[in-house]
């Protein structure tokens, strides 16, 4: 198994094309002694970014890149239940191209709302997320479509790269990147951006411990996926650009609980008045639990806030 | 009337007392286009302030002029169900100092608990905010303490000045910005910041006309507040210091409707996952309805974060 991973040339072009079209996310700087940890925490509220995670990059890239060409006139098929089908749903509406997004009907119901709300035509599918891509597979097979992946594109991957390349400024000087990782579209994308600038740090929740276990098996493996953060995180095995991009930089994950995950959610609101979704507050569990030791500044991509309870305490 | 206004050396010794003890609040750039407007619109997320509003820097600057000579035995007394009370809470327990918090029983049950949650001595007065400042000045009397004041004080306008002094910073190109004004602490310490840089309009809720009927009047004077916005805008009459203010820089005010503040604040939760209170989406209202014409970036504080109801759409 092996990929073609971008360069820097590919990360370059990704964000040329993406300028204007996706925000430029902000950084909340936070004293380290707040947490407990050294130098300061940077916080990366990409949860602002069009459809509330940084999904609208890697879908919009995809989808700017297919439009290149000449966009069939099926459109554009995605099966996602989550982020990924709001932001397909989002990036064809953008483009003004007809978006189908086959959704688990496990997932939670603001998140199809929130797919329907930009413009897709979203079907239900019985069952968790393999049910979905399957009927999307099925779909797509009669038609002349744009099926836009979860994680493991290369267009994917050059989009949530502009995560990183925005760093490369806005951090300047943190030598340490912790992300989320499901599939690993966003860990990939923002590795590649700075690999000679900044070090990154995988993070999964224990329920989902994707790149975990590729990396203790050596290659990519199917894991059962459950917890806190599953319906942002669970994708059942690495994306091979994900592990492509972890053998080449001798990247180690780090696993945190979920109790973890909701504490450091719960920090994130009661602190910040950043209302992240689980997911979007893995990586900050890794910081706050101490699993990922640094020195100096380290940046924390807050990724994704589309969940609607808000932690009840102050 | 007269007060003595904050010059620029003022200003400025307040955001070096204030350094690294306050946030220095991220901007979120979002084209016009998407509301509608020219140029770009820059959210000043002050709603990540500390306490969820920039009521913060105020209360912290106080404290810390009041403690340069010696904070008395009786500590830190405030009035405020709100923002105020949270603010003078946090930045009492900052400098390790007892804080007395007189709250109205109408206050919101969730801005009580966050008034407590940073440690103070909550004295719940029944009925609305002129009972709990009456009854704070009572306990006050007999005591030597030090009173904060919520907006109305030249230590409290050189503290929310800092907003101001980041925008000149992070907004250098705009021409214009935008603030919510209750009692005017925020919009005289903005405009004081930026007079040579920016013009500032202060808006209101329609249902809080303080400044408003002050500007109308030749002078302040008593309104009846209510509405969507009245538990963070509810000043009974504008502040000496945000008339005088007004006066030297020839500013002119803008009402919007509780209806605009809500449209605005579910504009806010739905396309940037920032969940402002009512009153830290009413600047916003008044760039999305065009109340405030502007050409080139317009600035926009959000300036408070402190409810915990999510919009429901999407």
């Amino acid at each position: 198994m092996s990929v073609e991973l971008p360069g820097a040339a590919d990360l370059q072009a990704a964000a040329a094309r993406l300028a204007g079209r996706v925000r430029r996310t902000p950084v909340l700087e936070v004293p380290g002694a707040e947490l407990g940890v050294p130098g300061r925490v940077l916080l990366k509220l990409e949860l602002t970014q069009h459809t509330g995670s940084f999904k609208a990059r890697g879908a919009l890239n995809s989808l700017l890149v297919a439009a290149a060409g000449a966009v069939p006139a099926a459109g554009v098929v995605a099966a996602s239940g989550g982020n990924h089908g709001a932001a397909v749903a989002w990036a064809a509406q953008t483009l003004g191209l007809p978006a189908t997004v086959f959704v688990p009907s496990t997932s939670p119901a603001a998140k199809i709302e929130r797919v329907r709300s930009f413009g897709a035509d979203v079907r239900v599918v019985e069952g968790y997320y393999p049910a979905a891509a399957a009927a999307a597979t099925a779909w797509a097979e009669g038609r002349d479509a744009v099926a836009v992946p979860a994680y493991d594109g290369f267009d994917v991957v050059c989009g949530q790269a502009g995560v990183g390349l925005e760093l490369l400024d806005q951090a300047a000087g943190a030598a340490h990147v912790v992300v989320a990782c499901g599939g690993g579209g966003l860990f990939s994308g923002v590795a590649l951006a700075g690999q000679d600038a900044y070090s990154v740090t995988p993070v999964e929740p224990d329920g989902c411990p994707t790149i975990h276990a590729a990396l203790a098996a050596g290659e990519p493996v199917d894991v059962e996926v459950g917890g806190v953060a599953s319906d942002s995180m669970g994708a059942p095995r690495i994306g091979a650009h994900a592990f492509a991009v972890a053998r080449r930089l001798g990247t180690r994950s780090t696993l945190v609980t979920g109790e973890a995950v909701l504490e450091a959610r719960r920090w994130l609101w009661d602190a910040c008045r950043v209302l992240a979704e689980p997911g979007g507050a893995v990586a900050l569990a890794a910081v706050m639990t101490g699993a990922v030791a640094h020195d100096g500044d380290v940046v924390v991509v807050v990724s994704g806030g589309n969940h609607t309870d808000v932690p009840g305490s102050r």
